[in-house]
């Protein structure tokens, strides 16, 4: 393992620290464990939390801010946070509007995010939420019942945050939120790993010439392992799919392009030059394309592709004002 | 060599193609090789333009619109693009403020910057420019003469366009951008190497626990090579040579952690941590801290520290408003 840190015990806090000290204007820590919340407390709205295991940088944390999140939850790497670390996060964001949680679809987080609600409820705070689960690979795997949730909740986090920065109530926020959930779809793939510091090794090996189709945010396994295809050939297999699942036909969308963390911004751009085309071919109008590190793992070389079905309040939310450390608007 | 890409001859101009394609808002591509233009160019203000070989991603295409560059040309990989691309550049943005160039201190970018501007002078179009040259690795190398433009070009592009954005005329934007030059210094390290595309093998190689310190954007030789040491130390020995270049005490500094390409945001958010710590232990103030990918080597792994000596008006200008595909402030 070749790794620039310091200890493998001491990843998690270093970086949440690092990422800290980075960007005090817009983060501030509680003393109780990896939960950064925003460092201007904004009453009179609905409060947004997010969070997972670590490994996604630059998720949740950097999407903590004006506009999208107000706590980011951060457990060991790829481990769900703690009840009480949820919990934490939730009283110190409370609001009289209440909380909304947004949760990717892996079972340990569902169970540790409604577990925190539970807890904060009794303390008579009002707290909602969804499950993201935009990947289209596959039906359960190894640490989810369902589809999982991947890079497009960062489409949730922003637009569910742009409606809750303008003074929505909870169920109004809830109910955007769950508007992206329906129609955003993801799916992505890899051509290298990622390495787990705790564990020293790679998840899983993959050959020279040799490609993951399907791929889960913690290199899980996804559909199949294929011979290395020339970009276009991928970007056609992982469309097709995405394309497949609901009806896109006739709809504006937003486009993500997200790197898992090793990827160089020369291959997303190239790989983006043929969803555009294979979009306009389709008569699919793109409203805006992100191209960029959203929802990484950790070092794996690869990308998903998310496509957001918009109406006109997710574009206009899609646009309102963010101001975070890794998303700006 | 492994890569998402199409074809190795392609590479250049795919990418180019899926950023413009990517941000139509921002970027419009001229039809004479991969130079790219501001959508709304903007008269009535100096123009800069900025450049150099591919493989720097988001640089330069990546700082083009609103407070930043008017234009970006992009050579092969690591190599200098034409003097006629950046001709055609510095002609489609002109205005009769004239035109800043910001060139990175390679031999062959120098020469093909200043023979456009020859070329442009002819036609009437009044060029400067500056050389940027933060790197304090080493004096003279591959395909330099003195020391080489890295990092730190991004806060050039960034405070000399706001000047330019203002309205400040030419010689007020360059002596603008020298004074970024003049007080921004950085080193960098890799622990992996990255490929060019038509060569297909990495430009060097490390062993598993060893990696190059000083090294260059183009995976030039650095000062040394050494056996792989924790975060910190890495982060001690390259803040030593940045802070006893010029005098910091007493400054308040901008900070830039970048990552080469393929460094997972968590291994630049732990460095950050100590950046932090040992600039607050020497008394220097962190005015603003960026952490991420601004100035890359495709695939390498690795980072650069650029410490930027800060005064009230270069505190101004880097607050000012910039709406780019990859740096909005």
């Amino acid at each position: 393992m070749k790794k620039i840190i310091n200890a493998v015990d001491k990843v998690e806090d270093q970086m949440i620290t690092g990422m800290v000290k980075a960007y005090p204007q817009y983060l501030k820590k509680l003393d109780c464990g990896n939960v950064v919340v925003r460092a201007d407390k904004k009453e009179g709205k609905v409060a947004l939390i997010s969070g997972g295991g670590s490994g996604h940088e630059p998720a949740h944390g950097g999407f903590v801010g004006k506009g999208m999140l107000d706590a980011a939850v951060a457990g060991p790497v790829f481990t769900s946070p703690t009840p009480d670390q949820i919990y934490e996060g939730i009283k110190a964001i409370a609001t009289d509007k209440g909380v909304l949680m947004v949760v990717k679809n892996y079972t340990g987080d569902v169970m540790n995010f409604e577990m925190a609600a539970e807890m904060a409820e009794m303390d008579g705070i009002t707290v909602k939420h969804v499950v993201t689960n935009d990947d289209v690979a596959v039906e359960d795997s190894t640490w989810t019942t369902g589809r999982r949730g991947v890079a497009g909740t960062v489409f949730v986090h922003k637009i569910a945050g742009a409606k809750a920065e303008k003074g929505a109530d909870l169920d109004e926020v809830q109910a955007v939120a769950q508007k992206v959930v329906d129609n955003v779809r993801t799916m992505g793939m890899a051509i290298k790993p990622c390495i787990v510091p705790a564990a020293g090794t790679p998840g899983f090996e993959l050959g020279e010439d040799e490609m993951e189709i399907g791929i889960g945010i913690h290199g899980e396994p996804g559909t199949h392992r294929d011979a290395l295809k020339p970009a276009d050939e991928i970007v056609d297999t992982l469309l097709e799919k995405v394309l497949a699942d609901i009806d896109y036909n006739g709809s504006e969308v937003a486009v993500m392009i997200n790197g898992c963390g090793a990827t160089p911004l020369m291959e997303l751009f190239i790989v983006n030059n043929r969803v555009s085309d294979v979009l306009a071919e389709k008569g699919i109008k793109v409203y805006k394309t992100f191209v960029g590190e959203y929802m990484t793992s950790i070092e794996m070389e690869g990308f998903s592709i998310s496509l957001l079905r918009l109406d006109d309040e997710m574009k206009e939310l899609l646009d309102a004002e963010a101001d975070t450390p890794a998303f700006k608007a």
